[in-house]
């Protein structure tokens, strides 16, 4: 289907109640293990939604506001979390991504975009020319992304517990293809 | 991990919620979209999980306790719900799944496994061989397949409207494993 904004704003408003319905006080055996080496854990899958709420999807909607395909957006840190959600619970990262996706979605409605603001051309440093439009519609797919892999990953920790139905959990087949 | 069953439990005990939070009320054209001939929508999902409360998962646990591996479990019907969601909406089903999780965590609850109950056989009518033990993990893992599946589904819908990004999504990068 097209990008709407009415659609992307409606996936995005409910990514951080969906996800803290699904891992508020879990028992960390499902929150802090990961896929193996090189892999994330579901807290470090939302300490980098955080990381996105502060350095990505707003700041570049700017960056494309303003300067057009003249400035290519920063790069993205993937791996910042390792650092920002040291010390933190899961408890805490899960209302610090509440927090930023609400202030965010506040910025999306103030900026009051038009059709032809979303069609609006920016500069990504590793994909070249970008539209808003894909820009937004990248943000509620990202959120995807990472429910996707948060399923999988906890799924992992059930891999040998589940026996033989693991041939009929598609889950189990996933190769990881949404990991960092 | 191995299997325990307040592990279980608790991921069990929160799917609907999160389910409820990401899906209720969303427009139709994230839900009821599927990902082409023979697959599911995220309304689909909904309607096979309430199928699998009603006859899969507390109806086989007591099958094993009671039969062992005398009596093969009735196989599971993947295409019910086109069937009993029939003139439903979104909502109502996640009601009806909430509430049907929840007497089957009562039930569960009220079986008052022992770590010897657990390791009981009984016979899947394809598998063969299966542990109480394989059966409860295989709930709890079944609801992340589904999780993984819906995010998949959803993220399907914008393939294109991200443009040059669908290569970091990695949801979009999923062959549909979990698919029915």
């Amino acid at each position: 289907m097209e990008h709407t904004l009415p659609h992307t704003i409606s996936l995005l408003s409910r990514t951080p109640a969906a996800l803290d319905a699904l891992l508020r006080d879990l028992p960390e055996a499902w929150t802090l293990r990961d896929e193996g080496e090189n892999s994330w854990s579901a807290f470090d899958v939302v300490g980098h939604l955080i990381h996105g709420e502060r350095t990505d999807w707003i700041p570049r909607a700017r960056i494309i506001l303003q300067f057009g395909e003249t400035k290519a957006f920063e790069p993205f840190d993937r791996w910042a979390q390792e650092r920002e959600s040291q010390g933190k619970s899961l408890g805490q990262l899960l209302d610090e991504f509440a927090r930023l996706r609400s202030e965010n979605l506040g910025e999306l409605h103030a900026l009051n975009l038009r059709q032809e603001d979303l069609e609006r051309r920016g500069r990504h440093p590793a994909l070249g020319p970008v539209t808003l439009s894909q820009l937004l519609a990248t943000w509620a797919t990202h959120d995807l992304t990472h429910i996707h892999q948060i399923s999988r990953i906890m799924a992992h920790q059930y891999r040998k517990a589940v026996g033989p139905w693991s041939a009929y959990l598609g889950v189990l087949q996933c190769a990881g293809h949404s990991a960092p």
